[in-house]
């Protein structure tokens, strides 16, 4: 890349969507693909997702989840079958109808979500108490065929995805596993993406189709919109009637098992990327980036060896303590264009060293994300900079944790929550009758939704009077523009 | 389970196929989908994929090699441009014609290989020498609509397995690539999955469309067939001409690179499952089994809370150090039907632990492969069990050695090609003259094929003249039966 090739040109608070394409393209990690609706993951932003999964899925395993994969294909009638509890995924579903040169008797259906083929399969091997719990995952792609602008990771026709599935004996061993997925979630948007998530559940007209209820973690962009940035849905006993998941209990007696279904998409890189990046490119915090420490040797053509040597040291140190390191010896570029390059790419910790630093034994240490600069002892240096990790990681969490504080507010009439979206976005909290229709005369006029209601039914609004519609009030709904 | 149903009930050695379907499965590998040619993976079986991916993808990130995903859908026109070099998929893909409810302008093929919508964006990131090598890997499933009778992991329509392609500056540095590739899947095989393989060359009617050369590693099956198990291709600069990667080299020309494709695929997990198993079920080796020991404590009413505690001490010190343990605590099976599906299941290592182990202060530790029996001390267990590891993963190594060392013969004519197959299977060596022809000859007769040549083309014949046509021998051809 040439010097102006590096920098981003796009407003991060004015042109969020064009500076969010940009840094996506610029810091490499997705390019378009030639079919609208599709991208390429590019190595920097499939190391992100690979340190994504590697995080949950270790949690997933530690909890007694097993891995599997179903075909991507679902034969059509297994799709109608899920119908008859849901509105089926039909006019999103991409088909396939020739195989070869022979059209196929039976359509296809790429994986929309997998409930219909996976949930035979959990039926037949479901035949005791004993069979109980019964936890599946599988990462795998899936195609929603929606006409809509691409964005990277946020839309996309296909998209990376776990899909959790779980039976059990009891609701509560089925509540107990809905809350559970939805702990790993939030932890790892708080605890590895630096990312303040608010926990909640849908409005019950925005539930996953045939769901008891859909818990959500949902996530506050830099430009005030909402991410819904995973789902955990207890689904009651509705799918294992459907497809007969049944088994023989402690008695001999037949019973319905209770299931469960969550997921995560790419879409947490979204609010990753969005969430942190800045208008000199990506930010990421240590605990995910792929080269978390870049050494930027700084030399004249006398110091050079000496220079690079130590940098050497440095960097071999580093490794050995398990960091991912990138010593830029490069020749034919100048320190302040891998400066930028560098920061464009979210290498969250750059070290400098020049012939200063060799000869009183220090490093010169620079933060990502805001640019401070702190000398530090060479010695014991890949100890130091786990210290400075926590500091950005700090740094990046407690910015959006300010974000998210800042923007949840009050409002007790449509006037209020129109005018209070209007001006600031982020989320309105007001009291609701519970009514679909009270939602649609905010969603008509500003295009913002119910994105969650607390998780505890027991947490009284504000007022006895819906905001909306002045019925009386049930629950709190919280409204924001959404992704 | 029944007791019953633990059982395997076919014959090893007299009807293979029938029961390599029944050991997948019965010990949990893999069930039928109800799509022809598709079948679900189940968790154990997965477990194995996951072991061997672990491996492979940890030696890729160490040589150089970036994971990325490219969509799984590939435009008509994208396909045929590879048409130029190369006969195409075409009567192997399942195509989309429909998104939604509308038909599509240009049919989309599921990957069937990725190299027609790689190679342009390879094409586009590559400008100058300094972008080389490029090494990109994707793991994801493809779709080969071939109509055969399923087999699990051998033929599938849908398969999962990995796919690199790079791109280099010279041809050196693609064949190293190449070589570097098919040692890492023949590592793979002899230090991962206790199989030795044999290294060749295919015959160059029987190349991968388009490459210079396709490299292979071929196991031998306990049925005297050939599995090619991996492979990796030079593909010269037929792709790099075909979709213009070329790149500005130090002197400022414009140069076309050289780049290499490899693919393994879970047909390893197929030759691993037929080259171990038996007629107890599934056998593996300690390396990637997903549980390494299983602890059956044997206990009477009044021994019952001694033999747990000393067993569940053991566990917890097997777990400390890192080793995967199931304690089998199971109050409702005997000790014999709990033998019995560890072994289904491939646990290579049992630890069978009564009243009088916990007297003595040891452990029985019982070998799945051949029922061995050793009694150790339970001191410093967690030590002596990777032994056994070690003795286990040996015992299958020199089995599989075995079994292939007795079954590679010579042959200098077609009858005794003919002869020599037809009475031992395995593979015979004979002298070749290069063209397709005289393969064609055995291949009519006996469903035989030249799986490899050997990688050295310098080998000399054993005999002037081609075994088949008599006319002049160029090299060495390995005739085998394959799956
Ligand atoms: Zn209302
Ligand atoms: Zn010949």
């Amino acid at each position: 890349m040439s010097e102006q090739e590096l920098g981003i040109t796009e407003s991060k608070e004015y042109a969020t969507g064009d500076w969010y394409a940009e840094v996506v393209q610029k810091a490499g990690l997705a390019d378009y693909a030639p079919m609208g609706g599709f991208i390429v993951t590019k190595p920097r932003g499939y190391a992100l997702w690979e340190a994504l999964q590697d995080n949950l899925d270790g949690w997933f395993k530690d909890t007694g989840v097993d891995n599997a994969y179903f075909p991507m294909f679902i034969p059509e009638s297994f799709l109608e079958r899920e119908k008859d509890i849901v509105e089926g995924f039909d006019p999103e579903v991409a088909w396939v109808t020739q195989g070869g040169h022979e059209e196929l008797e039976e359509r296809l259906a790429v994986r929309p979500t997998s409930e219909s083929i996976i949930a035979p399969f959990m039926a037949d091997w479901v035949r005791s108490h004993r069979d109980l719990p019964l936890r599946l995952n599988q990462w795998c792609s899936v195609v929603r065929w929606e006409a809509t602008e691409t964005k990277p990771f946020f839309r996309t026709k296909e998209f990376l995805w776990q899909e959790g599935h779980t039976a059990h004996a009891s609701e509560d061993g089925a509540w107990d596993e809905t809350m559970l997925r939805l702990d790993q979630y939030e932890r790892l948007f708080e605890d590895v993406l630096a990312i303040p998530v608010m926990r909640g559940r849908k409005p019950p007209h925005d539930k996953f189709p045939g769901a008891h209820t859909t818990t959500t973690v949902e996530a506050l962009m830099p430009d005030g919109k909402s991410v819904q940035s995973a789902t955990s849905h207890y689904l009651g006993t509705s799918f294992a009637e459907a497809f007969d998941i049944t088994y023989t209990d402690e008695d001999e007696d037949e019973a319905v098992a209770h299931t469960t279904s969550w997921g995560l998409s790419w879409r947490a890189l979204g609010a990753l990327i969005m969430t942190h990046s800045d208008e000199q490119g990506l930010v990421v915090p240590p605990t995910v980036a792929p080269t978390q420490v870049a050494i930027v040797p700084i030399w004249q053509e006398d110091t050079k060896d000496e220079v690079l040597e130590y940098a050497e040291g440095i960097a071999e140190e580093l490794e050995d303590a398990g960091i991912s390191v990138d010593l830029d010896d490069r020749d034919e570029r100048n320190p302040g264009f891998k400066f930028n390059e560098h920061e464009l790419n979210g290498v969250p910790v750059r070290f400098e060293i020049g012939p200063n630093e060799v000869e009183d034994e220090e490093i010169t240490v620079v933060h990502r994300p805001d640019g401070e600069s702190i000398v530090e002892d060479r010695e014991e240096i890949a100890e130091t900079v786990e210290d400075h990790f926590d500091d950005v990681y700090d740094k990046l969490y407690e910015a959006a944790e300010e974000n998210l504080e800042e923007n949840v507010r009050e409002a007790d009439s449509a006037e209020e929550i129109l005018g209070t979206i209007g001006q600031h976005r982020g989320y309105v909290k007001a009291p609701w009758c519970g009514d679909e229709a009270c939602e649609t005369a905010i969603k008509e006029k500003i295009a913002a939704e119910i994105v969650m209601c607390p998780l505890d039914r027991d947490v009284e609004p504000e007022s006895d009077e819906c905001a909306i519609c002045g019925d009386e009030a049930h629950e709190v709904a919280y409204f924001a523009k959404s992704y």
